[in-house]
């Protein structure tokens, strides 16, 4: 939790971070893990996540990038899993391999399938050239939002928490991807489960934490 | 490996299945593990993924799907851990938080990055709606696969598997991956270490097998 570690004892874990992207989701999983973690914040706008200092980190050129005292770990689902196995105590993920597998099936479906939709309103040109095809793209980004939505409302989000009763590192990323669809034209509301699950995260005071910028 | 299983002894797997997908990855870590699984196919051009029949079994409308005693799972990194997980004999995934998050963050990127990347060239109209929007989506699938794939060649591939000198499920998808790399119209041979790395998974009979059809 803490952000300037003291300088007699930095944290061993630094988090590369930007505002509004999925990076959010390791922030909220640090935090409710109670872990010491120095947060680098990259500004997107500045296009800080191109610079060669940031593509030695992670040569992706995306958040998050998580470094560790063994090296350097990406993507949002790797990450997850991780923090919860490695701060165990803190009960972030079930850990039967069936329960396990739940969890990471979610964590899939938003890496690579919402949060995909997701991007070409904003990446468009990673998958196409021409400005027409990129304002195409934009225009399906609000009914595909909707379709993910509406499988998460009626097969994902199980109980009080994403995987039932237990909360876990998947309502922090189901948290962070619902946050985006305002800003995709997709009104929480149509979702009941949805804007309710979001609704009892934002009283969580780890997520309070994660969001102070 | 049994396809057709005896019928006084039914596996307890069984894996939903088509031709050319990521699919095969599950397959071939299954063969690799020594498990017994029924292998259930769909057939793509006939629509069969959208039958109310295997809507019931994954409402997405995808494979894999793997239906076990105790419910059924999606989404190929999911899958692959939890057969690593299951048949942990098999010695398929590492088990340290940090080594077993760099295999993850492998599978991560080949689903939410290389998969999609490829996806543009086949399921375009997933992400717009006019021809000639898809069009351009299929310009770019060769260039961003040779990205992918130059970034796979220079950064994952660590040694004589993905994760070094131990064979994981990460070849499995990896092989199954670089497979699409022709039909996107890129020379594999561009990748040295890749197409080494092919070769040597075609040599292996767990390979063989979950390629006969």
């Amino acid at each position: 939790m803490t952000v300037s570690p003291a300088p007699s004892a930095p944290p061993a874990l630094t988090l590369y971070y930007a505002r509004g992207t999925c990076a959010l989701a390791v922030r909220i999983a640090l935090e409710e893990a109670g872990a010491e973690y120095t947060l680098a914040r990259l500004d997107f706008a500045a296009q800080q996540q191109r610079s060669p200092e940031y593509l030695a980190v992670n040569p992706k050129g995306r958040v998050p990038a998580l470094v560790t005292e063994t090296g350097v770990l990406t993507e949002t689902p790797a990450l997850l899993a991780y923090v919860a196995q490695r701060f165990a105590q803190a009960r972030l993920a079930p850990v039967a391999p069936h329960a396990f597998a739940r969890m990471q099936e979610f964590h899939s479906y938003l890496a690579s399938t919402v949060h995909v939709a997701h991007a070409h309103g904003r990446r468009g040109a990673r998958w196409a050239d021409e400005p027409e095809a990129i304002a195409a793209m934009q225009r399906k980004v609000a009914p595909n939002m909707v379709e993910c939505f509406e499988l998460i409302e009626r097969h994902y989000l199980q109980g009080t928490w994403v995987l039932g009763e237990d909360y876990s590192v998947s309502d922090a990323y189901l948290f962070t991807v619902a946050g985006w669809l305002q800003s995709d034209g997709v009104d929480i509301a149509r979702f009941p489960k949805v804007q309710a699950h979001h609704q009892r995260m934002a009283q969580r005071p780890a997520v309070q934490a994660a969001l102070k910028d």
